[in-house]
């Protein structure tokens, strides 16, 4: 093995950030050089500025020293940055201009045209945005995005859907975990025996992103693709898991037979697969009436795996189905791992040779 | 206050006849004369057969010796049935036949074309098919039905919106309490942490049910509303209420404005208001962003008012919204209680003179 | 009925103080006046500044301005303080010099020699230390403390047990409601499917407090009762009740028969019965093995009794049993309540002649 | 690697059956040969019969035909018995006469002064017992069982405290996890937001077989250990992980250091240690003062570890501490299996060889 490329993460300390300390602590590719946080935890050792809640921490990197969140004192070229919205605003762009390649997590830029907002599975072409965005910009680094969680799991059911047929019109009914909040995030006074019927800025989320993961890339930047979708967010009683319960229009109108084999035959595009954080199925479907289930489901797949059910007719639009995927993982920090992964194989990255991995 | 007319309870020692029970104990025109159970129960102490689970019992009702479900044991005319679907089907049969009204709350005659499916606020004129019902089968006695706990959510928030704009079409997810289940029900470890994306059957009533509820009635029997309903239904861990994300399509096309206010006057037919089972508000419009919630709002109006929050624009047909109630009172037993009521001051009721409420 | 007295609420706006806002609204001696709060809620109304999570809210109180927490503000001469041990320290004596009797829930005061720590069923003879502390202190007015809600819980239970047998020592390990942690409180993602078996502070509160409540009153100040008290403090995944494990030593040995006719027939200090927040029972003994559980008893007489289960031998000390209460009602403002209530009765409180209750 | 050993698995398709298979599925040194369950699964196979809930099944053993539980059907000698109580005593009996090494969880003999009750780390000379067993009731094979869940957490705390300090005293609450209760098991009504204080038998279970595991054999059979031990045993809403709150007397008195020290050093009997079960650590000593914590740390050591936090001084004894161990993995099947893995390894296995491990 050739020695490991040296990385960043901002927001270390946080839930978001936490995973991804635990999904690179030990990558075969990646190394945690350094770790950023706000001011208060700035020269702490991370194990004790993080509170650690994920299982088990090297000391290696539980005795890293806690930086400040700027190109001043990160030096590293790859950043995996789980920084709030407001934070990541500006510290990414400080970074993509100081060269800095940065692989976010926030919503900030996601829905830029020049911006990459990718699922390595369902539009990896998207990276031929950075081009554009450094041009634009005038930036030597860039920001490439992964999607809000929810919409991660959405996309990824209707992906090889809308490749074959041609999606029209989503109802999408998301059902999210707690996690989806950070930490300490939902108060248990609001989340036991309950039901919250709002998350804020969710439901645009998933109607803004789903065009743009599933549309097209030209010289202009992204275009979206023209579903029309109706989003119904609600925060549900669930540690890890979010689960969509998906109805769908096709301009085609496959039988429910046909969508079941797509969804079954689903790989992935291929240079995302047999990467180190790629799962072995990328998607897969279960035959109980009663599945997928996010407390027994999500961790398909070491997490990565999306896990769908219950595909059947409907009787307005063409086929219904439920969605579930790991948040904090797939739809999270392990969606921008894997998208650097992805970058490293296509030689997007720097001090990554093209096609050594 | 007159005598209080003798009622029996079928069902008595389960879940959703132990409602009945706890809303019966002390009811002010209603007095439980009898209670039924299945043949292991039966000359056992009422107490002594439930295992109790819902508060405080009267010592007159406790020790009541439990009877058979059949009508040489149960003599009373005017009987609330909490059986199960099979169990109802000839049970409840033979109580019409030999000339009691039966208020149920089982599956089995509910789509009959000549059995009332009845929401007093909704649809009180179903009532009379009653007479077709003996016309045709030639029972002396009646039955009729109310709706399952999810429909009765969508039907009560559709209600007064089909009468004004017409409705077409219907998306409803619904996130379902576990009380629905009946006890022991759902396990805990199905539970904990988790969302069951199926329950048997319920999608089905939930897109039949409505069309007759919300439809009119002829010299043939019920005639469905035309709408198309597609339905997701889920297994939440939440005690009681059930809570359904509505995106709905109207004939006219209201504003969302419209729409509220339409919900916000809504007082529910004239016939069912001030009855002793009736709540104060049928309809509770919440205003703020994250509301209705199962464990916060299940029991306003006691458990019989529909609680209804975020309406606004559905990007693909023309309104969302949510609403909630409780599935046990509203959904079950109160909504028989209340049929019975409505029943008794319309003169449908045995040994009840008409407008004497 | 005679004109309420006017009362205000300090710390109005959060948890425990909605709960003295609900327990008051519509109390047929007090009538909330005035509601202070922190200085970020001064000047707007009650209702907005609340985020109300406790049910329906009057119009009179919802409209209240709130003021800030200092007798140049406030001119009730009765108030109830919900602040945080911290901010209570100073705000509570400036009432108390300034006359007002302050019914407090806070910890700074209660073990204090002179300052009355009362159980209004338990030791309402303590409040005869309201004489002692301003001589002392040179008050006009007073602070009189309620007990910590797990304390209320063991207090109770041993109260009419330590008259009769002499309590000598106690083993508690205590299951804690999230409620008790105030709001937002406790995260989600620690209370899910999980126990904490850690509460800052809580078990030397269990073990301290419990002496006081059950020792005399001398000229000196409060002498506590010797037993020895060890505790082991969870909080546990339950919205309301907190419920106790009790392994007691008795000076005489008592059988458990003798132990559970003395539960049994345990109704409190006379003068705390008939109060309009007196539950009918104090103290219910169920005979289930399963009970009592938080969530179905913890309302038991409007969440103001104690309940108790599983009296049995202990194979160390003599008795084992389980005892429960709801602890932001009887554990928190409930009590302050009656306490109030009951000083009213003796003549202790401002603008109220003595037996006029 | 030599070839596996065969096994069967009997009653295979229930919750604990369950985890046996997991565990054993790829195990290095065992082969699931056969797997036995109740007649109405007999000649299904053992995916379609288990309702599999335990994450990924090998095509291998889910394609087993299930048998019969009884020695004519499985001709396995070394057997794992997840059977109830009540179908244990004459099962594992039957195969115990037929030569069969019966690995039990049922309780039914393990308080039989000839039969091993066994922790491996705690009681591995207690498999002398076996020769004993043999003698007196003329068996081939014979019956080792393992610990009740909750007692092997006490037990496992307990073993290198008892060793060094003697331990006299005993006040044990536990917290236990729903998955003790088997599938379905605890109905979700009782488990939600609730606290059950009382788990049938489970309070003597742990006041005996504590001194059977802590004492010594002889001749004669085992010979109890004298400490008094007080139980109090409640069902929490936690799925995995039974938690213990202990206080505890000893003979000698050491400090909380001392103690603090054995517990950090302890490492479990030698013949215990480096088998596929054992886990890296025996004992995890936490320093935070809010764990163990059931969700977070059940899992560690492939949940075959023990974890304990929060040793302290007790009022009333020597030392408080709280201990926590996954009860379905290391307090039932997991125990079970290195149960096997060490009589692998003594030679008291038919078909392995002394030492080959």
């Amino acid at each position: 093995m050739t020695a490991r490329v040296s990385v960043a993460v901002l927001g270390a300390t946080g839930a978001v950030g936490q995973t991804f300390v635990r999904l690179l602590d030990r990558h075969p590719y990646f190394r945690i050089a350094e770790v950023g946080a706000s001011p208060r935890s700035v020269g702490r050792s991370y194990r004790e500025a993080a509170t650690w809640r994920e299982g088990e921490l090297s000391d290696e990197i539980g005795e890293l020293q806690v930086r400040a969140c700027d190109p001043g004192a990160i030096r590293s070229r790859i950043v995996f940055s789980a920084l709030d919205a407001e934070a990541a605003l500006d510290v990414e762009r400080c970074f993509a201009e100081s060269g800095a390649i940065v692989l976010s997590n926030a919503k900030s830029y996601r829905m830029e045209p020049d911006v990459p907002l990718v699922i390595p599975e369902v539009n990896p072409g998207h990276l031929a945005l950075l081009e554009l965005q450094r041009e634009r910009r005038g930036w030597s680094g860039g920001i490439v995005t992964n999607a809000n969680c929810a919409v991660t799991v959405v996309a990824m059911a209707l992906a090889p859907l809308h490749e074959r047929f041609g999606v029209s019109t989503v109802f999408a009914t998301t059902l999210q975990a707690l996690s989806g909040a950070g930490y300490p995030g939902v108060s248990a006074l609001d989340a036991s025996s309950n039901i919250v019927p709002h998350i804020g800025g969710e439901e645009e989320k998933i109607e803004e992103e789903l065009g743009k993961l599933l549309g097209t890339v030209g010289s202009d930047g992204a275009a979206h693709a023209g579903m029309v979708v109706s989003a119904h967010a609600n925060r549900v009683p669930v540690v890890h898991g979010h689960t969509a319960c998906l109805s769908v229009g096709f301009e085609t109108e496959p039988s429910v037979e046909e969508v079941r084999a797509v969804l079954a035959e689903w790989r992935g595009a291929e240079v995302s697969r047999g990467l180190p954080t790629s799962p072995p199925d990328v998607s897969v479907l279960r035959a109980e009436a009663d599945r997928p289930q996010p407390r027994r489901d999500a961790d398909t797949g070491s997490g990565m795996s999306l896990v769908i059910g219950r595909v059947r007719p409907d009787p307005v639009l063409d086929v219904r189905l439920v969605a579930m995927a790991h948040n904090t993982v797939r739809g999270a920090a392990g969606g921008s791992v894997l998208n650097a992964e992805v970058m490293g194989r296509l030689g997007l990255l720097p001090d990554v040779e093209e096609g050594s991995w």
